[in-house]
């Protein structure tokens, strides 16, 4: 078999067999099949695609490119949630404990933060000593015995899907809908779990700018698990705005800190609630959503959440008290308001704008190398439809390096467009597909 | 710019700038954009497509990454001619010379045989001393004085397409009518050329297997000259069957001599005549095509297109004499006859199968460093339309290494299909585009 019969079938619209599937994988893996090959197959997969079968063999063979975490020895469901990513989207962080706390085992492996966009791993790690780097043992030691364990992607994990992914990054070949499919399962699926919620961002601070393109994406994922043999839901919700109200590491993590205390922005607790009501389904400890949502209500309310989050932070090696004191989080040393420059309602946050405004203070990567201020962000002090006078607070710039503060205050300002009339309010939840 | 935004631009079939363009043809001769890149970029190209602007600024960025020859300083229109490639293509040994010695300058950069196809530089070096490595300026000077120089592309002329084209062998990126004539008509406009004749060649052993893709083919070259302001004229010329009767590199010289004698093969001397005609109109020697075929006629009659042959070959440090004494051409020691299996009419031969039964025995190339047996070859003793009896000689295999032989052998009988009916002439000549 040869690397250029393939890419030469797919050019021409073929359908790539299985066979041909698993040895490019591999040889692009092992360094036999060539970067500027791979880049003319995957640009080849973006404008001809991938159906169903490729795409399942496709997955199957970046899964098997590294180690499958089996999880089998321990009892009952395994559910994760993976959310495709959106500015100030800290959903794992009270979703886990709760979900733990209820009962269902939760495996996560999760990634770090790339432009404008966060990760869970960096958030975390704003907790002092908290590690992520777990070695596979003691990530199914934790599962067992925590309920729920948050680790970063070993190089055991699917080590071709890293490779494709900083190769796709490069020749403009990511946005393909069968390819983040795949990259995104061929990752969740080597967890070791049974089951899987995905909550896919739709809107302008998403990957997946309208409803048509995020369900697409949607039912590919739920399409490839199922024919692995794993439940997966996922559920369509908007990303117009940021999530909630924080946007950086230490400050995400207050806002979850918060959830998990009963309080917290609205739209994070009912995400939190909803994904939590879809796990705890899955998981089979609750026999519908109403009492799934219900069971996890009713973890914050009794503190139950919030413990086993402290409980995990401590098992990992974290500071647990900052749990309970989250004012000894990092904090940045400087707080800068951005105030309306007139009166008016907000009919948009230009989430990704936001994302940027974070970043450029700290709170975030250009490249893989950069070093996060964990303290550095944004706070909103408004969302859309909010009405503002002139001069009112929108937002807080949170910062300890200021060479880049007045690009962060420039994007802040521009993120929020202020206009007249009133704002219909869109609905936080868009349709479920599974 | 980035090479990643041009990358996007082609997949989501935008229109890229001449800037662009530019940017990534020289990015990628001096290394600065890696391979990875320029695959991605050819394979979106190779789908979505050049429009004629993009096709002229990437012929055009082609030809500037090396040296344009510049020969105003010689009077007179200067004109080529350039074969898209078949079996059996000698056309250049005998035109060159006679169109010189109408009075019209043939500057010709020619290139090396690859796979089943061979090369004029490889035919020409089959006379002991020919040599095809000359200095741009004995170039200039011999094409000024002798009417005719054939050298091959040197290292200075269109870099880019060099490089480009090891990649695009490689990512199958080669099947594109844009990038196939973008890499011809950067090099020949780059060998100081005003006009140019393209005898752009059709059937099951051309590159273009059908009318439609030679005819777009043709139009695609023409237009890129007409924009860089040259007289381009396309022919569409049969390849059904290889040309003429000898497939090797000393084979082929001598029948060249064959055709500048008055003798030769009726196909190579017709298609001779044609393109010889073309090339005088184009350099305004003759006053029309029936003027022009004469004037050729009558270069070989009076034999002085051969004696310019001879001139050529000196001139380039070439052994004249086996001009006269062709048995002293380099020959293989062995031959091995063909012959029918059955009675009855051919109705096709294989080109292609004909051209690998003769680089098996060491007429051609499988790998670039490959080492050329000048000798060896294959002579067809019939073709197409030939009533052949059972036994009767179909062709003879030239020799020295026998480790091939029997594959020679066998791919050479399965080129022929013998059967019943008669089979239809095929016109030679189908179609001009100008």
């Amino acid at each position: 078999m040869r690397a250029y019969e393939v890419i030469k079938k797919k050019r021409d619209r073929g359908t790539l067999s299985s066979a041909e599937i698993a040895f490019v994988i591999k040889g692009f893996t092992d360094g036999s099949i060539p970067d500027y090959q791979m880049s003319a197959l995957l640009m080849a997969i973006v404008l001809n695609g991938l159906d169903a079968k490729e795409l399942a063999a496709w997955t199957k063979a970046m899964l098997e490119s590294g180690q499958v975490l089996d999880l089998s020895a321990i009892p009952g469901v395994k559910v994760d949630k993976h959310s495709t990513g959106g500015v100030g989207d800290k959903i794992s962080l009270p979703l886990a404990p709760l979900v733990a706390a209820a009962g269902v085992r939760v495996p996560m492996v999760s990634g770090r933060g790339l432009g404008h966009t966060g990760g869970t791993l960096d958030k975390l790690q704003s907790i002092p000593g908290f590690r992520v780097d777990l070695s596979t043992a003691d990530y199914q030691r934790l599962v067992a015995q925590v309920g729920a364990c948050l680790i970063g992607q070993t190089k055991e994990i699917a080590p071709a899907d890293k490779k494709l992914y900083a190769l796709r990054d490069v020749t403009a070949t990511v946005e393909s809908i069968p390819l983040i499919a795949s990259s995104i399962m061929s990752k969740k699926l080597a967890e070791g779990i049974d089951a899987l919620v995905l909550d896919v961002k739709v809107g302008s601070g998403a990957f997946m700018k309208t409803l048509p393109d995020a369900k697409k994406l949607a039912a590919t994922m739920v399409g490839i698990g199922t024919r692995m043999g794993k439940k997966v839901v996922a559920l369509l919700t908007d990303m117009d705005q940021p999530l909630g109200l924080a946007v950086g590491n230490a400050l995400e993590v207050k806002e979850s800190i918060d959830v998990l205390s009963g309080g917290g922005p609205e739209d994070i607790v009912l995400l939190t609630v909803e994904l939590g009501a879809h796990m705890l389904v899955l998981g089979k400890v609750a026999k519908n959503l109403e009492a799934g949502r219900k069971t996890i209500r009713e973890r914050i309310a009794d503190r139950s959440g919030l413990a086993k989050f402290r409980e995990i932070a401590v098992m990992q090696g974290g500071d647990g008290t900052v749990i309970d004191q989250p004012w000894n989080l990092p904090a940045a040393k400087h707080t800068r308001e951005v105030v309306a420059a007139k009166a008016g309602v907000i009919q948009a946050i230009d989430a990704e704008a936001v994302g940027v405004a974070a970043l450029v203070v700290g709170a975030g990567r250009e490249k893989v190398d950069d070093v996060i201020d964990p303290g550095a962000g944004v706070v909103l002090a408004a969302k859309r439809g909010d009405t503002v006078k002139k001069g009112q607070p929108l937002a807080t710039i949170h910062y300890n390096a200021d060479a880049r503060l007045d690009e962060s205050i420039q994007r802040l300002t521009a993120a929020f467009r202020i206009g007249r009339g009133a704002v219909r309010k869109k609905p936080l939840f868009l349709g479920v597909v599974k």
